[in-house]
């Protein structure tokens, strides 16, 4: 009995030892392939998300969210960041073109990426035309077909309300000058905020249970198959890649779109995918087995199996994170001074 | 000194009194004259919101929390309740006529009321067509200028995620079915806790001190000129009335709105009146003290003067309530199910 319990005890331990050593090395594969995670510490995530030229404080990033929430920022008075990247969904507006202003589609037919971990992408948009969130978000409010403002009309409508006013100077010294540059640079220091991390940072930060079975297999299958070659760092995206490497992409008739001027497209965050239906630069794919699928054949040359599409996809799902507690915020009110809504 | 120090104690005495009895006649006469406060126990409010038909439960409120700003129970999956009736905004949206599915206009040019404080309306719709908020929000989810959704494809739309489905059966039981009018009713216990108790209604329930001077003398002259006889009750509003009594309504040529068949009009809510311009039925004025005027001339037969109007308009601003704290809501992720936005 004694005997017996030894052997158990020392099965048990071997094999829980080779378990780990299995995961070890899943983990250390993974690093090597380019995967970082989150960090753990709070301090880590600030110095990695923050901008020294306009550090986060907590006064910049509470005007910020009212500002992405602020649909006076758009011509008619109806559309803010949020409408197209909705906190509550993902970061997105779930259609496959972008809807704006006079319910015009995106021209190019481009669907809207998540602002949840945009800060960790390399370059914005999806031709990388812009180098960071600041000068990102000035982009959408000006253009005809999202919020078709002109610069001018929003800081007149900002700087009609006074709490804006009250605001700015609370988060910037009572000498600030509120002009365009400085409202988008404001809600660009909110999204740096919208950070979040997963069981897969957990992992990849060594607690090796953090995922299951399932989700270490997919994340095997992920590896082996390349799909790190694009989808890597802390972002599992964000940088310029070639497009359509392998094969045609069949859902490129849908659009004009053809990258930069290299014809380099800016590779999507993995992180939420679950919830950023649908995919790619066109939203032509809504099912996310098939998206992988596509990229196999399309990036990387593979006929990935239904299987393995399959188990990919149970990984991809542990990437969903923790979003940041945003509460609702009561905007500013209008004055005889803020020019009005324009519909046309 | 001794005697000195006596008559300034009985002067100032004398003083208090006589100021806390004109206060006092104030809040007596504006009871008399048909308004009522919030009242100060939240046991009281809730006797006051809720509907023993549907009782308002933490689940309930939730859940319809999420209905409420779910942007897929419309047609193209981007408009939801809060585009019209935005929480940040006062409730509304700020545009003389509300815009819908495909950027069109209310087609009588009407205004989206506040869905604050909504409960406390007798009738719902400008022109009272509907009894309660339960069958209110059943309305401009399927209208073809507004969601334009038709009930059976919001149903599809919310029984295809799996969230939303245990939700219901957290709020109403196991065997709950889910059909299109109980996602309205769910919609509207949520509606029925937006309550926003301000300063006026610390004056009502007995704090004298609770308004300003100023303010005190806009309510006398609020009360004097007669707007109490259509802005009465805890919601200052909400009932039908006769429309254009003493005058031509100079906006009316703006539509073809004409009230209920005999033809009165709901008197909007005057709480958080500063957070919703423009104002009346077809947002055809935007400054405050202009509605205020045109009120006097149209339904009362008076000529308020500017000094006035602006005197009332000091005390409406103290009608500007609290709003309940509102965490944005994470939504469901759809399914494969889930039945694709439509643009068209």
């Amino acid at each position: 009995m004694k005997k017996l319990a030894l052997v158990s005890t020392v099965t048990l331990f071997l094999g829980m030892n080779s378990f780990a050593s299995s995961d070890m090395s899943l983990m250390n594969k993974a690093k090597d392939m380019g995967l970082k995670p989150i960090p753990k510490s709070s301090l880590e995530v600030l110095k990695l998300v923050d901008d020294p030229k306009n550090p986060i404080t907590a006064e910049k990033v509470e005007l910020g969210k009212k500002l992405y929430f602020e649909p006076r920022l758009s011509k008619s008075g109806l559309i803010s960041c949020n409408t197209c990247h909705n906190l509550a969904m993902g970061g997105v507006d779930g259609v496959s073109a972008a809807i704006g202003h006079k319910w015009t589609a995106n021209p190019h037919h481009l669907n809207s990426p998540t602002v949840y971990n945009s800060v960790l992408n390399k370059v914005q948009f999806w031709n990388g035309r812009s180098p960071h969130l600041e000068d990102q978000a000035q982009g959408p409010i000006q253009a005809g077909p999202e919020m078709a403002a002109p610069a001018e009309l929003v800081v007149q409508r900002v700087i009609s309300m006074p709490d804006y006013v009250s605001e700015f100077k609370n988060a910037y010294g009572s000498d600030v000058k509120i002009d365009f540059k400085l409202i988008a640079d404001t809600i660009a220091v909110f999204e740096r905020t919208l950070i979040t991390p997963s069981r897969y940072d957990d992992f990849l930060n060594g607690d090796l249970s953090a995922l299951t079975d399932a989700e270490k297999k997919g994340l095997g299958l992920f590896l082996d198959k390349g799909c790190a070659s694009c989808h890597n760092d802390i972002g599992l995206g964000g940088t310029m890649q070639p497009f359509g490497v392998a094969a045609k992409y069949k859902f490129a008739s849908l659009g004009d779109f053809t990258g930069d001027k290299n014809g380099m497209v800016k590779t999507p965050t993995l992180r939420n995918i679950e919830e950023t239906a649908p995919y790619f630069h066109n939203g032509g794919i809504w099912k996310l087995s098939d998206a992988v699928k596509e990229m196999g054949s399309v990036q990387l040359g593979l006929n990935i199996s239904d299987k393995d599409a399959a188990d990919i996809v149970v990984f991809l799902k542990s990437l969903t994170g923790n979003k940041p507690d945003i509460s609702y915020p009561i905007l500013p009110t209008i004055t005889d001074k803020t020019p009005k809504p324009d519909m046309k």
